[in-house]
């Protein structure tokens, strides 16, 4: 059997390393195309091994591809990995960081994530309602009594969000305090987070559909000359979550993990996240009243409307918020000139209806 | 060590037959009093296994201690049950099915149901912002990365609702369609529902804070007399939740389990069902949109509140619904008689403060 959405989907990863770590994901990942968005100095040669089909970019071809409009691309953070959703021509995105492996399920069996993930984003979710047996659609499950009969074809998914075992996705802080915790839980289960609830999407174990809410995925202005780092997940996670709610698309949390490998070093992540820390009491109040008028009908359209109730509403929190505005709408520019609607159409990709 | 809130809970047991199956409880239930409100033909006589606290009411207790106001009370329907909770005089109040037995976790151990009901009511809940590791304040887990810090003491838990091994909890038409199915995934997890979102909760296995809710677990008219069943936990529910999320308060929803024996019969169940069936696609809507005023502080008001809403949108789907609502004023007259607030006073049992 041919491997799931093999000429569908692209595989993101961004690095400032050797990718050693494919060489446990080879019998899961090597028939699908990558797309390396390698952060730091472009010089450095990064190596793939063998038997992987990819395209790699540094920052000298974000440079060149972009012109100016690279100024919305990250450096020194790995935002920059957003580049790679951009030069995607795939309908689907599976992104991965680099110190993530392969983890197993309680029976010792390897988990193939992107297949979870793949399996996650055909199935529809479930945003209006919550099913106490989880996902409705899972095998051996279905829809509780009580359920209403008119809300059971769901809606079309658009992201996956995995889970990780060992290391926990903590901020600095709880890492500060809890430096020997792990992650052992295996929790089984798939959810749809439910409309109009706000959820911290973390970016190392992530797959979406691109046409459906690629222009949304946007990972901020983080890093090298920007105050805040380790924001540029969640920062794409609030903003595809309204514009989720808004198009009723579906956001899906849980299966499947992978073994995060290593924890970050919490004195550098403190000196990253710590204004994010102040800030984000202000943004998840901001992005729970946001609202968005029935003339947003495209993904584009909402994410600029959004970025126009950042500068004005977080604008005054910090002028970092009119940069990051700012950039919102270079990211979009810059995605509908390397994504062209008629090249889409062109190439017989039709942009709904699967 | 004396079982939890061994003097702080009550049991509270519809039944229609002997109380057998407390015979597998009695490790677990033996501490605790049971109320036991008997359905059916009064002159049966229900037998309880020895050694048991327990005090049982049938159908001429209540008529006797409510008098008119005993109509509120559904008959030849667990929705019954009910009048246990407001009889009861404790906090906490755990209400199980007579065809639910010890289930058992992944490792093979017996499960104590009710020790982890009380450790999620102790414990507060996070309907505000989603947290992807689920209950934060489990072993081993906490708030992950992007979690607001202010809304990490959370808020205080009103209800925990269980779920069920083996015969999962469905409705006639998914009964009939699927008669083999059976629940065997053990999702070890406890969540909370999110502020804003309806759920279908069970009443085969569930606790709750009676003072902090217990005026809103009103089972409603089912049953004889009454156009519907299988309908009483599920308006509950609602009610619960859209009081829950105006109060500022909990729910949760996963472990514990319990093993659902037999599946009602489905036939039967459609009978019950079928009108619920056609009404829920409105009554979900109805409480999507309910609002509650700021003068609504306490749960009797908010109550009350919400029965003049469904007396006037709900009461346009059909006559049963202004009974309805004539019955959840009757409710409130009742718990207030049988729990003045003077008497909680008098007993030193503040009402807030855990």
């Amino acid at each position: 059997m041919a491997p799931l959405l093999k000429d569908e989907l692209d595989i993101v990863i961004p690095t400032i390393r050797n990718l050693d770590f494919l060489e446990m994901w080879r019998p899961f990942f090597q028939p699908y195309h990558l797309i390396i968005v390698q952060d730091g100095d472009p010089a450095k040669k990064i190596n793939v091994p063998e038997g992987f089909d990819y395209e790699l970019y540094n920052r000298n071809d974000i440079n060149r591809i972009l012109g100016p409009r690279a100024s919305c691309i990250s450096f020194k953070d790995s935002a920059c990995r957003c580049f790679g959703y951009m030069v995607s021509k795939k309908k689907y995105v599976f992104t991965i960081d680099d110190d993530c492996f392969v983890a197993k399920d309680p029976s010792g069996k390897d988990i193939d994530a992107l297949a979870k993930h793949i399996q996650n984003l055909l199935c529809p979710s479930t945003p209006l309602f919550f099913n106490t047996l989880y996902d409705p659609y899972a095998e051996g499950a279905d829809f509780v009594r009580g359920y209403p009969f008119s809300l059971r074809e769901g809606l079309p998914t658009a992201v996956s969000h995995g889970l990780w075992l060992n290391i926990p996705d903590y901020d600095a802080p709880t890492q500060l305090v809890k430096p020997r915790e792990r992650n052992g839980r295996y929790v089984d289960a798939v959810m749809t987070i439910p409309k109009g609830t706000l959820f911290p999407m973390c970016g190392m174990n992530l797959a979406f559909d691109r046409e459906l809410i690629g222009p949304a995925m946007y990972f901020g202005l983080m890093g090298d000359g920007q105050p805040i780092g380790r924001y540029d997940d969640m920062w794409a996670g609030w903003c595809v979550k309204v514009i989720c709610d808004h198009l009723g698309l579906g956001v899906k949390t849980g299966l499947p993990y992978i073994w995060h490998s290593k924890a970050s070093n919490p004195f550098v992540n403190l000196k990253k996240e710590y204004k994010g820390i102040f800030w984000q009491e202000d943004i998840i109040p901001f992005f729970q009243a946001a609202t968005l008028t029935k003339d947003c009908d495209t993904v584009q359209k909402c994410y600029i409307a959004l970025s126009h109730q950042v500068r004005e509403k977080l604008g005054k929190i910090d002028p970092y918020f009119a940069k990051l505005a700012d950039a919102m709408v270079t990211w979009i520019e810059a995605w509908d000139t390397l994504n062209p609607k008629e090249g889409a159409e062109a190439n017989g990709k039709p942009t709904k209806g699967k």
